[in-house]
């Protein structure tokens, strides 16, 4: 299956997030043959994938096919499947193209939206976890704009404008943002007779503030930026179902709502339960310090998929975190295969931040935290570093300071692949 | 519907292609209220489709929308709707979203791809007419790489690898010359373990020569250039059934390929049939010289819908010929309201191009012939000019110079927008 060489032990990882894809580029110096599997052939930065949604970015600017990203890489190999479990005994993972056999697993599938079981969720909610589903509801909001032209009855035409989010943490604050942005900015200049009363962005959150992971002060400002932005955040609002076009709160409020955005909740893709290992909250892999799988010394659990703790704490679904796990099982590996030892994953927190349209950001960098414009220069700062390659960064820095200067999207475009055969 | 001024005559445009989209901003000042209709959102550059298709570029790089397109124009308004025939009599467009009652009526839906009623071709064969079409191929193309990395047997592999393009026309043409040197010069370095004398790039032609409306020696030059990219041209090769994975020739030779594209037929839309008017070769609707519908003075017909003539000899189906016709019908219409009368079309003819990947193309402009890298000069700049806004041409441009640079293609992704609903 791989050009191995002789006798070299087989790292097999499952995922070409950004876990997997940094595990893997860690390995490139040592003496083992890297097998990455991923279900697409890309690898997505999924921090833009609300400028998908939102009609400023395309699909290319955010995503880049894992064999170029890998290619530089002689120990490296792709492979696209789907991964469906893993037979520890036998050392062999399982996918619908068949066994793959390992020395050393990573596991680094990452996560899914979670409906907590909600049925009417699952149905008419819109996730916002992959590219086909930024794509998918890029589509729907233009196709409602074009749709209501339509409409003679203005409250019908109310509902079919109404985009609610649930859920305002960092991804849902940032959506809401943008479309708010999208919808005053932009549309508003292609729809001559659009009645801006007539749209409406809600966020909607359970809890009694937007973004709970940062400081008070921080959250503050956030609300203040949306709510600038003409983002209505209804707070204390627990979804309870929801319908094609309605949503119904907690103690029985109904709002009528066209489309309806699900961010509040997410779980570990399905293969921890597949593997039959002990899951914890959100679904995610139970894991040693070492970040090894109990009982198993050569398969190692990352990223959101990985219910890791640090001195105790449960580290969140971040990406650094993710990063950082695949840096250390790439050197643990490096260890084991000189006959080493494993070593305890220690998390260095770089900080957190989220974006509210243009000009407003707020970033909570150790006991630096900035807000308004100086947090989105600082967002706009980490993002363009981190866009995975030199031609993305220029592509997006184009699309964005088009966007800034003229207040333009370019891509409000409906288009779906036909599907053949 | 329309924000009309009082007493204007309405004049309501089906399509918005080249002909349709021309038409409406030559009316921007005349004294009319223009309503364009489109069943996309967006205005589509065709002639660059075969880079989506090959993924050298994102559909947002060679499509706008319509809005944005016509934002300028106080007179001019845009709809999303299916348009699915006519009440000639009542004047009335019929649209899946009801009927549109009109003065005067532009019809400029275009063409499709036409498979001469050959169901296995209709099944089988992918086309690349439209954006979703292009997406399609693109997202095929790259799917039989990645799933041949699994199969073992050689000569699956090969079958799976051939691609074959039916009709050298400027469409097989450049896709086949493209989709080469994707392979050679991108894919090649992305797949490692490739044996290229598994993949094929076939043109099959069932005339004689590539490029029939080009002049004989440009043909030629054309075919050299093909051959030298290792394009496997079939010439005298007519293809009578297809089925998955094969071609069966007349004469009743079979090839094997897992992937067809048929771009040997092309018929105009379905509306010309739907209208009940005569029609003409390739289902192209009879009109009089003047472009209008007989009996119908306020009907008019332009672009590949139209089977007009230019002193006798039938126009072919280009984008300069539907851009003439759609400002000759706006100036036709322009003296109609002012009690003028309907003058004749006439064409003038700016010439024929088709490009061969990177460095070659045959450009006959008059007298002038061109071939190789002129050509290709000559290509690039005329295109360059064209694509229809500023800030395509930007990221566009971006893209031609990486590409050309680094013989790399950024947008290998496999990507589908998830339906919902």
């Amino acid at each position: 299956m791989n050009s191995a060489g002789p006798n070299r032990p087989r790292v097999v990882i499952a995922g070409a997030g950004f876990g997997g894809l940094t595990c893997a580029r860690a390995l490139w110096n040592v003496p083992v043959d890297v097998l990455l599997i991923d279900r697409n052939n890309y690898h997505l930065f999924t921090p833009l994938l609300y400028q998908v949604a939102s009609a400023l970015l395309d699909p290319g600017e955010i995503a880049r096919p894992v064999r170029a990203l890998i290619r530089a890489l002689a120990n490296v190999e792709f492979r696209q499947a789907e991964v469906t479990g893993a037979d520890l005994e036998r050392r062999s993972l399982i996918t619908d193209r068949g066994p793959i056999p390992y020395d050393y697993l990573v596991l680094a599938t990452g996560s899914q939206s979670d409906y907590f079981g909600n049925a009417s969720l699952a149905m008419h909610a819109f996730g916002l976890k992959d590219l086909d589903e930024g794509l998918a509801l890029r589509n729907r909001i233009l196709s409602q704009f074009e749709a209501t032209r339509w409409v003679t009855d203005a409250e019908t035409r109310r509902t079919m404008l109404t985009f609610a989010v649930v859920g305002a943490g960092p991804t849902g604050v940032e959506l809401a943002g943008a479309l708010a942005e999208l919808i005053r900015l932009v549309l508003r200049k292609d729809y001559r007779d659009l009645i801006l009363g007539e749209v409406r962005v809600l966020l909607l959150e359970a809890a009694d503030s937007p973004l709970g992971t940062f400081v008070p002060a921080l959250r503050q400002a956030a609300l203040r930026s949306l709510e600038k932005k003409h983002v209505e955040v209804l707070l204390d609002a627990k979804v309870e179902s929801v319908t094609g076009d309605s949503i119904r709160l907690a103690g029985g409020k109904e709002i009528a709502a066209g489309t309806i955005v699900w961010t509040a909740g997410v779980r570990a893709s399905q293969l921890g339960q597949a593997l039959g290992v002990p899951v914890g909250r959100q679904a995610r892999v139970k894991v040693e310090p070492t970040l090894q799988l109990a009982g198993h010394p050569v398969v190692f659990v990352i990223g959101d998929l990985a219910g890791a703790t640090d001195r105790g704490a449960p580290l969140p679904m971040l990406i650094p975190v993710a990063m950082q796990e695949g840096r250390h099982v790439a050197a643990t590996i490096s260890e084991l295969v000189r006959n080493g030892e494993a070593r305890a994953f220690r998390y260095k927190d770089p900080g957190i931040m989220a974006t509210i349209g243009r000009n407003s950001a707020v970033a909570e960098l150790g006991a630096v935290h900035l807000s308004g414009f100086l947090g989105w220069l600082m967002w706009l700062a980490v993002h363009l570093v981190n866009v995975i390659s030199f031609r993305s960064r220029i592509v997006v820095l184009v699309n964005w300071a088009w966007d800034y200067l003229f207040y333009d999207r370019p891509i409000r475009l409906i288009v779906r692949a036909r599907d053949r055969e």
